[in-house]
């Protein structure tokens, strides 16, 4: 394939095979000439942009579009604004790194104490109270994709033990079914959420889940804020714990409860696009941008163009 | 061997072999009958508890003893008051897991931000910055001992790499000696120390040190306070981070300028003591008592007997 690209990262731009024309766009506004002859185009991530922004909707001057590539692993704001013949790729792997380990900081956060230490050095108080440990927790991951096997290898080294849940069992990888989830989870110390937003998803996480854990059991939120029912956690008034990178709403207003519930930690919806994320995805779109030109299959094809 | 064990928790008394008889001392006014007959004792342990009190200096009324165990890893502070005959035993390894786990909570959260979050989130704020990431660090590991080795354990599979240093080069072990130290420093992202405090480590990170690493590289301390020169770290006014369970002095008083210091992170020692360490220091009083019951050589002893 040919023709020309637009992407967001000088080293693309370097490294690109000779038969592309790669020129840049790193978001804002969006270029006006030159749209015609795009035939890929990766759009531009930046990690405050939520949602459809000029550089999504510049896909809709593109006549000649033949492969759109998102970096992130979300895509279903992208889709409405695609003719069939687009194939559409995006970033799956490449936050995974980034996420885990955001996971792993509010696992342990929570269990050490972190947000209490930072308010009490703020206050200049040395003072110590009995710890709970990561160590000897058993550990339930919702949602056992590539994000959850990064967890996974993250968390077994704190002498953990770890149960895999998916949306479908699958027996030989010892991943157990979303139905049997009422079942896990009164066996489960610390319950880790991370995945996507699908209508079976949605609101996965209510009053009667809550209930089934036990006292002071966390649950730590990665994947999408509406995941969790946020009146069925502040109903939980602190018996179980919650350390959440999404809510819902998103982002919260600054007169919701949720900020002040006892036994809650937030963070800004920053487990994704870490430093780590942004090497793993110019070496992506390396390889990519040669798959393209050498006329392979694409990696990360999540809708194949018709 | 025989008499009488006085042992901090009920599950060791529970437990111990027939022929011995145990009684329980969890620390607070010494008891005042019986201590002629103690043979065996093992110090109550307190997080709180810092330096001799009273469950320590009992020991000189103890006339007949034959064996004192910790289940600390220091032990400086008893040996002043024991006769050349006595057996002192510690707690090494004890602690190894809730420690290395506090040292991975404090390196994710100076990298991921976690207490700018805690704050905001008590100002009710929502609001991102670009992350950093342990993923990609070149992590240095100063004093790899039984702690060194179960920080790395937990280390590398955040896609990192590691650097072992310890007093003396154990080159089958791929371990540096610490007169290595200042050519391994400019390579390091985060620098863990895990040292006891010794002639040879105090003061060991001191102006030149920290010189040698570069900007916004981080020093995590969950050794002993003084292994950090305090006037030299804060002397890099924000330059080089740091993440601290252990400060020097201790505890650090309420005008000390390190609690404001750029880029410094603060916990009350706490890195030790987390829930993990009871279960793991009664199960080794459980064997312990049992060796020595059965007469067999003891566990951990870093002072014989004469």
């Amino acid at each position: 394939m040919g023709g020309r690209a637009l992407v967001q990262w000088e080293q693309n731009r370097e490294n690109a095979p000779a038969s592309l024309e790669v020129d840049l766009y790193a978001g804002g506004p969006a270029p006006t000439r030159g749209l015609d002859e795009v035939t890929f185009y990766q759009v531009p991530y930046s990690p405050s942009t939520q949602g459809v922004d000029e550089s999504t909707e510049v896909i809709t001057r593109m006549p000649n579009l033949e492969v759109v590539q998102l970096v992130s692993a979300g895509y279903e704001q992208v889709v409405p604004l695609l003719p069939d013949h687009v194939t559409l790729c995006n970033g799956r792997g490449l936050h995974d790194a980034s996420t885990a380990e955001h996971a792993l900081a509010l696992m342990l956060a929570a269990q050490r104490d972190l947000p209490r230490w930072a308010v009490d050095q703020r206050d200049h108080r040395w003072g110590s109270v009995p710890q709970r440990s990561l160590a000897d927790c058993r550990v339930l991951i919702v949602g056992y994709g590539s994000i959850g096997a990064a967890v996974e290898r993250r968390v077994l080294p704190f002498e953990t033990s770890v149960t895999r849940v998916a949306s479908r069992a699958r027996p030989d990888e010892d991943v157990h079914g979303v139905d049997e989830l009422h079942g896990l989870l009164p066996h489960a110390d610390v319950v880790v959420i991370v995945t996507p937003l699908t209508e079976g998803t949605r609101g996965l996480f209510g009053t009667r889940e809550f209930e089934l854990l036990h006292d002071d059991a966390l649950v730590v939120n990665v994947g999408r804020g509406p995941v969790v029912d946020t009146d069925a956690l502040l109903a939980q008034d602190g018996r179980v714990r919650a350390a959440l990178d999404v809510t819902d709403p998103e982002p919260l207003p600054v007169d919701h409860p949720l900020w002040d519930a006892p036994g809650v930690h937030i963070t800004p919806h920053v487990a994704g696009g870490a430093a780590s994320f942004y090497p793993r995805a110019r070496t992506f779109m390396d390889a990519q941008l040669a798959r393209w030109a050498a006329g392979e299959p694409l990696a990360n094809v999540v809708r194949p163009g018709t």
